[in-house]
């Protein structure tokens, strides 16, 4: 296992060209916690260069190469932040990149990995295909794989992280972090539990993705029983490897697995309220703590591990979770198929001060009679109350309720 | 006019309750300067209390109230954030706040704006309306009217970022800032200038409501010559006050228009690469130096004013600026009505791994002949290039390319 002071040599190397991202609190937030009284400070990774811790242990891992491998290039496979890492560690210094991503893979981050001037492979259908295809690049090219997680100097340089909050924050005394591979919870728990062993330290995993939440309960390894589906998708993998298993099952104080459901919500309120952009597992941290299954004690501070998500997903992922917290109304009515009968519903949504986001209008539906018109409404509200009102109104104006589709 | 010494009196009392908010650099956006050799550095008033620097002047203003004063509490009128800095403020000093907004007010920001304790009146149909009700309120309660802009202790308050930006940036050779009413950058043209006049100091405004502009080409103050129809609806104000105007004519280097589109493209950068939420008036000082309105030299650093924009609103622009940028393709075309025509369609595109956002058949166009759909497809793509792939694709199959609505 890494100690202490490998982290502190990988922090010479990786903190020169590293954002010393900030440590940012918001009571907003904070006042959501249940039972209160748990100060948080939101360690802001996303706002890392290439949006996501990935860059420390990355930059890390190339910086110790010989000359004679950095002539050789690196190759990596990834289909998310690992990518730009390794992409931007290694134009730093001048090595060739060649990152493997699969099919599926999203435009936005292809066209990241691109801009750091790597060469980007799409290959395979699912994230193992595109290892695969890495790794007989590898072999063929005599190239350097840079693993994700199972190495001592990714890990070592993503404990940096730990380091800044040790340094950044004052009576520090719980620290929550997502685990995906766990290179990073592995590095933040030495540079944690070597420097001050009191501080508690807590991993978080999505529901459907939680190998290190049943490893950690059963002393020993496990992987996921099936394939991960989360939006959690940086920290959806099999397991984490024998390697980073060690530190989880040593210094971890607890392993908590988040629905999808609480880190949207935590993902939007970061939005709404820290105006911060973070992905869903960035996101996962807070989502543990909002919804009471990590329990920090004290000055808690929680990692946000990324940024990068999709803007299209952003947006959907908005209007999607509006709807959940009853700030879109769904509505299904039916009107007089002839002039004005629309005009009409939409003045009463209007007087309600309802802001209409989209009119659906079905004249073909079998659900109502001849000579009416089936309407869908989807209206801007401003909580449950809010929108149960406009629908009172509107059944008081003598039109039918929840016509079905 | 104020002068240092009242900018560092406000400082003592604002800067206790407000975040010292970061300043952060993002490379893939400098990268974008036309001419490029400008370092930014961007001062992240977003993540400030109540999402925007309006609370420095609004606690100054309120912190030196007398204990009668206090007692009659305070009224203000706003459609945004000087609304949510006098609720906190009164909040933060146990005074009672009303606020009065326009009818129109955006929902997030009458629920944040009661959320600090704010009694909130909804009055009139426009800012005028909001501000001539609150008036009357004023007048017969006896409260105290907190103005937004036109007020010395307003001015000292916004003007202790102007210190922050000096402690915080070695080196800075200029400032851009957004102008609406002309409170902030009279408080930082005091802060900057006074302090270090060599540091250059641009002031922006969205160009369908650009009076200060005007103002400062004409050296006089001139009125918005129509009712501003912007995005920036932050600035969009009918002229700066006399008392702000002064400093505008005295301490800026240049003020100048952005277009809502520069502003948009801007938005969104900061959301995809900066990972930051920002505001359109946010915005604005960033679109205009990558426009090339605004001309900097040297550490140039830019006041992201504020980050209060409603999500939906935000999805929205993301959207549609998707499609001005060519990472959305608006493609019309038209297939036999007939089963596994539309599934034939699609799958030309995904071969061309084009993503489809959404499907629109019309059976009845009229611009199709009989026995054939008029479809609508948007589809995400990589760029411009892959787009015209795909309706080359598409019409090499024989389909017919932009079939009119």
């Amino acid at each position: 296992m890494i100690s202490l002071a490998d982290i502190r040599s990988a922090a010479n190397e990786v903190l020169p060209i590293t954002h010393r991202t900030p440590v940012l609190t918001c009571a907003g937030i904070e006042r959501r916690v249940p039972g209160g009284g748990v100060p948080l400070v939101f360690k802001a990774e996303n706002l890392q260069r290439t949006g996501s811790f990935k860059i420390r242990g990355a930059y890390y891992r190339l910086s110790q190469l010989s000359a004679a491998e950095r002539k050789r290039g690196v190759a990596a496979a990834s289909a998310g932040n690992h990518a730009q890492g390794v992409a931007l560690a290694a134009k730093l210094l001048g090595i060739t990149a060649t990152i493997y991503m699969p099919e599926f893979a999203s435009i936005a981050k292809i066209k990241a990995t691109e801009g750091y001037g790597a060469k980007v492979v799409l290959a395979g259908a699912n994230f193992d295909e595109a290892v695969a295809a890495c790794a007989a690049f590898v072999e063929q090219s005599g190239a350097v794989y840079v693993p994700p997680y199972d190495d001592d100097a990714i890990i070592a340089g993503q404990g940096t992280l730990g380091l800044e909050l040790l340094e950044d924050i004052q009576d520090l005394e719980s620290v929550v972090a997502p685990i995906g591979g766990g290179g990073l919870f592995a590095g933040l728990a030495v540079a944690l539990k070597e420097s001050r062993p009191e501080v508690r330290l807590i991993g978080v995993q999505a529901e459907t993705a939680d190998n290190a939440v049943r490893s950690f309960q059963a002393g020993k390894l496990l992987e996921n029983t099936r394939a991960p589906e989360t939006i959690c998708d940086g920290i959806a993998v099999k397991s984490p490897s024998p390697r980073t298993f060690e530190y989880i099952r040593k210094y971890a104080d607890d392993v908590v697995p988040v629905t999808d459901m609480a880190v949207a919500d935590a993902l939007l309120l970061l939005l709404e309220r820290a105006k911060l952009v973070v992905e869903p597992s960035g996101a996962a941290g807070l989502a543990a703590v909002l919804s009471g299954a990590a329990k920090p004690r004290g000055k808690t501070a929680i990692v946000l591990t990324g940024g990068n998500i999709d803007s299209l997903r952003l947006a959907d992922l908005t209007q999607r979770e509006m709807l959940r917290a009853d700030r879109y109304l769904k509505l299904y009515t039916a009107c007089g198929d002839f002039p004005g009968s629309l005009a009409r519903l939409l003045a009463i949504i209007a007087a309600e001060r309802g802001n209409v986001a989209n009119v659906g209008h079905d004249r073909l539906s079998s659900h109502v009679a001849l000579g009416h018109t089936r309407v869908e409404f989807l209206i801007e509200v401003r909580d449950k109350a809010h929108g149960e009102k406009i629908i009172a109104a509107i059944a008081a104006a003598g039109y039918p309720i929840n016509v079905s589709d």
